[in-house]
């Protein structure tokens, strides 16, 4: 099928090489034209994803028309600060097929309307069927045909099933799911886990406290999840726990190094200073504060991030206030 | 209050050391003789926790007699498969006390039996108050004071509360809990997904393939523990996935390690080869199939863990046939 993939950073460019790869004819839109260059003339995105071969069928373009009006599959993988500004942008060439599906490969919640990534595309786009991609996946090793599980999750299931059979192959398996909410918020908050262990990190503590660390991160992620409609057990799979561990504990993701730089006692203005691609966590803990305030829902790691990133306060003594709670039976907690 | 801690391997070392530093008066049992002479004349556990600098009121000794006569908290922290047979020979002692809690920090089901640790002991001392005390803890770090919080479960409020107690302080927090079989199983199942995922690592699969491993192992490990009675949300928990995480992610631990050989192309016997110290997963490996199979359970993970390790299946393969399992919906799996 013919499929356009928004957004070249090293997310967009691994899945429109998987999905040409996989046989589907395939164009993808790049912000910098440097970017559109390279991948039509040496088959590389060198800017985001340098060292691949991507496949010689994929085609790049600056402009989001010709392909979203051909396109029965569009993917979206922007920065998520940038989605509702692109998708508007897109959306006269969308709108002449209804039966577009939409891809979801963006992770974040919008600030301000606090809005999750799904929501922003049907505002946006009330007709179309948005499948929401998630679950652990460094481009990389996507890239590499090295063996990835992820989901798609959507609220018709037909949109799931034809994301699940258009990215599928033996090393790229998708799992469908209905749980949009749980496979969004999964997918954005463990951002936000993955700073607090780079700061756990940098302030020099060990594997204990980091495994404690991502066992209590989960569980305030699935505490927010559930007051907001989702299914508990969504935290427990590919979107959820399978794409924390990946963060917080595989190779350094930009989200863990911002946060040892912060452990290790930079400010976020320099942690910030010079970084060429976005570091979601940083944004998506401001928007996750706001909605477990409206939620009423406790979070205490995700604040002790907000003071830490936005409040001033030191991370030592931050992160000893979270360890010193009062003991109590674990599952209060 | 007077404590015996009985074995002396590191994580036994760690909470003797532990218990000396919150001021009661440790004695530690060692089947060696030099670790007894190590532990008294240096301060020091040579064999098992070396460079660190044990609590000087700690003492050692290769008797159990006077130690578990004299104690109110009997901490057993010896191999899975000595577990028995080394509580048999306390047990004329500790009977004398009738209000002794026994602690077990030992991991794993017992071959044949497939009884877990605390059912051993409540076995061989049936009047005695047990409590299961697990969750993620490399000793070393532990004896290093890094910040570290483990589960103490009981089916006797009161005792799980006195273990809080008496190992809590500002760096090591003691959640209680009253899920004894999941916390146990956590601990124990934990040790083969380490040796899976060190497979995964040996035959050279990425950090996406780690992540979808652990994440499919701790729903195959909630599956079990439900089946046998367990609560799921112990399995979301610092025992179930906390201990997981630090078991497939952290330094690298002897069932990750063997694992690592395993997947590199030795086979069992030389991975095991020259070893002094026990891979727990091994045998846990044997007894969990068993354990699934008698509860009629699927855990495919532990499945492909006995089939390379005993039933001469190339690693590759066993993999392979894991990965290539039928797509359905994410829940179903």
């Amino acid at each position: 099928m013919r499929a356009a993939v928004i957004g070249a950073g090293a997310w967009g460019t691994a899945l429109a090489h998987l999905l040409a790869s996989n046989g589907h004819e395939v164009m993808i839109w790049a912000y910098e034209a440097d970017v559109v260059e390279s991948i039509n003339g040496d088959h590389e995105n060198r800017r985001f994803l340098r060292g691949f071969r991507l496949d010689d069928r994929l085609k790049a373009s600056s402009e989001q028309r010709g392909m979203l009006r051909d396109a029965e599959l569009a993917v979206f993988a922007t920065p998520s600060a940038h989605l509702r500004g692109i998708v508007r942008q897109g959306r006269p060439y969308v709108a002449e097929r209804a039966d577009t599906t939409i891809v979801v490969a963006s992770k974040g919640i919008e600030q301000g309307s606090l809005a999750l990534m799904t929501d922003v595309v049907e505002e946006e786009l009330p007709a179309s069927a948005v499948v929401a991609l998630s679950g652990p996946s460094f481009a990389a090793e996507v890239a590499a045909r090295q063996p990835t599980a992820v989901v798609a999750a959507s609220r018709r299931d037909a949109a799931a099933l034809k994301v699940q059979e258009a990215f599928s192959n033996s090393t790229f398996r998708v799992y469908t799911h209905d749980d949009v909410i749980g496979v969004e918020l999964g997918g954005s908050l463990k951002n936000v886990m993955a700073v607090a262990t780079g700061i756990v990190e940098g302030v020099g503590l060990g594997f204990n406290s980091r495994a404690a660390l991502i066992t209590r991160g989960l569980a305030e992620m699935t505490r927010l999840g559930v007051a907001l409609g989702a299914q508990p057990a969504t935290f427990a799979g590919l979107a959820g726990l399978g794409d924390l561990v990946l963060t917080c504990t595989g190779s350094l993701s930009r989200n863990r190094s911002l946060g040892l730089e912060i452990g290790g006692g930079a400010t976020l203005e320099e942690a910030l200073a010079g970084k060429e691609t976005v570091a979601e966590g940083v944004v998506t803990a401001r928007s996750a504060r706001a909605l477990a305030a409206r939620s009423e829902v406790e979070m205490p790691i995700v604040e002790m991030v907000n003071r830490i990133l936005f409040d001033g306060y030191p991370a030592r003594q931050a992160l000893s206030e979270l360890m010193s709670r009062e003991l109590r039976p674990e599952q209060d907690q």
